[in-house]
């Protein structure tokens, strides 16, 4: 295995698009301050979130009890790591100053051991690691770190990370290899890609190793959770008085087999992923080729039969979970916002182990349709679940689909959604590039300007683009002297036409792409251009014909944007239309639309809804009409009016 | 309103035909003597019943503990109503003595103040009308006394008769709008419909009155479930340690207006069903114009906007429930077996007031479909669900889908449907005709021979019929001396083309069709004969446009059967497969299949499922090919190795 590809720090990317930075400006001056106002429970009529003061009871701060879930404490750690992002990006003293205050009172509740955790240290402080199964300490661990790692990229200030060393310290003294430590390992995974960063960021190799051992150990026989359970006398977290052996729901954790042997992601989804991501981290800085593999497996059984075309994993409720091949119901659906984040985090570990475009196309097809879709454009509402089709009187009359809101919410009793969100998008930037001593791979098209260090030589890399609405960049590379080397831009797998001019100069694609990126091996001069072209037509994607909901339906699909109709345009019965072989699709950029989209129209065919005299059932008999119809980015869906929402249309 | 429509006693009537003999042969063979050997828990690998041995230590004849569901005693009371039902059609020293064992039982395990409950009396006697809500004891009571009633009907002995009068008396005494008595009703309704058979059957009033009281108390506010709540210091039953106002889930119990408000069929399916049905003699037998005008309501909103086309009702697992009009989705569906029987129910008693062929449409439909469905072709295996689509690993693999079972199971932990289709089948001559003073209606076609006093003549009426497989029914009627009154026979609502014969002489159907029933008025001499003929074509059949999940779909349907295909015919991936404008289907009988029946093939065309190179999506191709196709009665799925199973089947 070569050396790994490499990230580029969040300084050194600036991004100044049309599209995204209102992205980014939303995050900044929206969505991080509405978040703090939510975790303080100032937020009127929204769920009570209490997770601030959870901390400052537990720091002796204020008087009160513990409040919310036993996880709550990382709503406030997925905030500080976006501000850690954000701030990276867009220093603000104000918010910086918010956000040290913040860590002063976490550094006031956190033990002197090191352990933190308000739940644990409020409500049970004898039972710590006692319940690694329900309990999410380490999970909570986990998120503090890379909040650490990310605040600590941005202000240089070691406080927060000498917080998280410390309690990664007492972690490891507790977990591990040797006789008097435990041998257990989180049931919601996430501190092992978490002790990554930390390893990365202070070069202390125990992280690693400790992250690896809960990959290696996670699935063995006997069974922890198991060994736990006994030693709780059979007391769960959850459901205290109904005595499950854990041995009855091992997927549920991705414990059913030690991790290099699993076949098929299975199980809680947004978990599988981070698992799946935290191996790829290890296998990929240990050239460990078996964990290598179980990860490649395990990716191809997500992309190939699990993903919903929006990029969502995660086909039930129940569990939050994966199925099985295949399964993808669009209406009982579950794709939780943080499962897409999580496929994009593993998406992204990959690239940095290969440049395949598979996985950009993954990142892209995540971010720009669930992860976009899971915002309302104010920037305050959110998706938990995001179905691919929607009939509101169903979310409300049907418990089997009261997880499907049509409507955005403020927050969640479970608020894990809008922080993974902010997080995310206020470090874009880190899925934009990757490089190594010799290349940079560019994944993600957006106007920006990127500074890199190849092999001593600085370069400046700026991409200007009104993408995802056109398919044409321009890059134009600054260097102090003539440089050599290899650019690799992706050719989406939704382009079936590309072209490139280096210069002015066409260059036949066929001869130079590799592995889903054009490859440009040359000496660049300073303001070298390359145009890239990738032809978005309109597209009509059909589904495999094993996913039984999709049979005789079609998506509509342009660049990277997945399309839905929408009852606001389409009027409601949206079953009743069906694209016909006579379907012409047009697209067209409005400016009016929801802040400027481009929206699709077309003909289409309609049954007639009239006429059934209160029948139910009748003879068949071919009854239908020509309409037009409208499609939008699915992205932009449920910001206007409640109503039905479709993205498998009917296709006759 | 006129006289009451009545029913004749099935000792008047034999069946003896090709398609229904095997059922009642059956039910008399098998069903009755396994549900016996079911409840007496000697049936081997299945779920536990107990629910002879409850009574037998309620008696004092055994030591033990109660064990099941609070409502286990109804599994009894169903059982000994179909033999009831069997001996009235069939005598049968023995199991007339079994049950008469059964009976001393019962007598032992009632109170000497006629109260009748093995889990109250064992388990909980202070409690006793505390819990109407969650409890079942008024459910249990009507179990007891429809069972009391048609044991009674049979052999005549009056002591399970006197059990149920003693037990209704002391019901009247508890409950009522005297002051000091209790306000309250069923939590699941069913002993409605029995005090009124009670009523009949001795002819004492207050049975009548009583019924009456609990229809006309339900609804009302204040809420007797919140004051019994509140009187039980806020502990339900189910969830003891989650106090929720009764107020928040009134539909579930058809509670949330009086029973004369209510507009649609809302809540528990069964339980809806069965107050309907208990509205609806009340309605016929005072006179009561409003309540009638509710029942012909919720009728109307049932079967145009919420019944399968296999008569089966309940759109979802949760609450077992009705969820609202034209949601009825295939593969997440209820349809419990007892719903629609208590459908059928209902239907019957409407047919009781007016002699329209809606009804009794909708009987043939639940009764050929979803009720025959239910039973496995051995009498011994049972559906408690009755899917429209099936997809096996789903129902492992998703918990969306768990309660989809694709093989009948031999019992039941909740054991109410399997007695209930045994008491349906042996009490099948119930559904048959209707008659008054004047007239005889004829609403289902079989095989048999009846017997009939009108206006004080004896007339014996004959069918010879192959229906369900073909649609022509002969009549023959014996009169001793010329007798004149009307016939009227039903033309099936999926009937387009009609004949009918009159000793030989064609007559104009479309003078004499009323409300759906071919009326022959003539003063009948011995020997006459009609002959009716029904064309059976193989009909496509569409649903409303509404119906989201059926858009694009067609189902297939011969006479009063529906049809689907089985992967042992078709292979998988069933949604693959679409019926085109090009599509002929041809009906042909294989005495081969599963004991004779009309299978239905054809070509269709089938998306190609190969050459997808492990893709998930890609843009659309046309790529189909021709097949054929082989379809087999609904009924019929599920007999053969487990598989996929669809009812609405793609149509270009």
């Amino acid at each position: 295995m070569s050396e790994m590809n490499r990230v580029l720090p969040l300084k050194r990317i600036s991004i100044n698009d049309k599209f995204w930075s209102e992205y980014t400006k939303l995050v900044k001056e929206v969505v991080i301050p509405y978040q703090w106002e939510a975790l303080n429970d100032r937020v009127p009529d929204a769920e009570p979130s209490h997770a601030v003061a959870n901390f400052k009871i537990a720091a002796g701060m204020e008087e009160g009890k513990f409040y919310g879930a036993v996880f709550q404490d990382s709503d406030v750690y997925k905030w500080l790591e976006a501000v850690g992002y954000s701030l990276q990006v867009h220093p603000d003293a104000e918010l910086e100053k918010t956000a040290d205050e913040m860590i002063d009172i976490i550094e006031k509740a956190q033990g002197s051991d090191g352990y933190l955790n308000t739940y644990f240290t409020l409500e049970a402080p004898d039972k710590r690691w006692t319940n690694l199964k329900d309990c999410h300490e380490l999970y909570c661990a986990g998120h503090f770190i890379e909040a650490a790692v990310a605040y600590y990229n941005a202000t240089g200030k070691r406080k927060i990370l000498d917080i998280a060393c410390k309690f990664a310290d007492y972690i490891d003294s507790v977990f591990g290899p040797e006789e008097h430590k435990l041998k257990g390992y989180p049931g919601h995974e996430e501190i092992e890609l978490a002790l990554v960063k930390l390893y990365e960021t202070t070069g202390e190799k125990r992280y690693l190793n400790l992250a690896k051992y809960f990959i290696d150990e996670r699935g063995k026989n006997p069974y922890y959770f198991t060994i736990e359970w006994e030693k709780r006398n059979y007391v769960d977290f959850w459901s205290p008085n109904k005595p499950l052996s854990p041995e009855t729901n091992r997927n549920y954790y991705q414990t059913h087999k030690p991790v290099r042997e699993q076949e098929a992601a299975v199980g809680h989804s947004v978990r599988a992923a981070y698992l799946y991501t935290g191996m790829a981290d290890i296998a990929a800085r240990t050239n460990d080729k078996e964990l290598m593999d179980a990860c490649k497996r395990l990716w191809n059984n997500i992309v190939s039969t699990q993903m919903y075309i929006t990029g969502g994993i995660g086909s039930t409720r129940h569990g939050e979970a994966f199925t099985f091949d295949y399964e993808l119901p669009n209406d009982t659906v579950y794709s939780e916002t943080c499962a897409a984040i999580g496929l994009i985090f593993f998406a992204q570990r990959m690239l940095r182990i290969e440049n395949k475009s598979c996985y950009a196309d993954v990142i892209e097809r995540a971010l720009y349709n669930t992860v976009l879709a899971s915002m309302a454009k104010d920037g305050k509402h959110f998706f938990y679940v995001n179905p691919l089709e929607v009939w509101p009187e169903a979310s409300m009359k049907n418990p089997t689909k009261q997880h499907i809101k049509p409507v955005r919410q403020k927050w969640f009793g479970c608020a894990c959604c809008p922080p993974n969100v902010a997080r995310l998008l206020s470090s874009i930037g880190h899925y934009m590039y990757t490089m190594d001593d010799n290349s940079i791979y560019a994944h993600l098209y957006m106007g920006s300007s990127a500074e890199f260090d190849i092999n001593g030589a600085n370069i400046v890399l700026e991409q200007a683009t009104n993408y995802p609405w056109d398919g044409e960049i321009i890059f134009k590379v600054s260097v102090k002297n003539d440089t050599p080397f290899r650019l690799g831009l992706r050719i989406p797998g939704w382009c079936n036409k590309a072209g490139l001019k280096v210069n002015g100069e066409p260059i036949n694609l066929c001869e130079i792409v590799k592995d889903g990126y054009a490859i440009i091996d040359r000496t660049w001069k300073n303001n070298d251009t390359v145009l890239l072209t990738l032809d978005m037509p309109v597209e009509i994607i059909q589904a495999n014909p094993r996913v039984r909901a999709n049979a005789g339906k079609v998506a509509i699909q342009r660049g990277p944007l997945v399309y839905c109709i929408e009852e606001a345009d389409n009027g409601p019965i949206l079953s009743s239309i069906a694209l016909t072989a006579d379907t012409k699709l047009t697209a067209r950029y409005d400016d009016s639309f929801l802040g400027g989209a481009v929206i699709i129209t077309g003909n289409a065919e309609r049954v007639n809804d009239q006429g059934w005299n209160g029948q139910l059932y009748r003879p068949y008999k071919a009854d239908s009409y020509p309409v037009n119809i409208t499609a939008i980015p699915y992205y932009l869906w449920g910001n206007r009016e409640p109503g039905e929402m479709l993205v498998w249309i009917r296709n006759r």
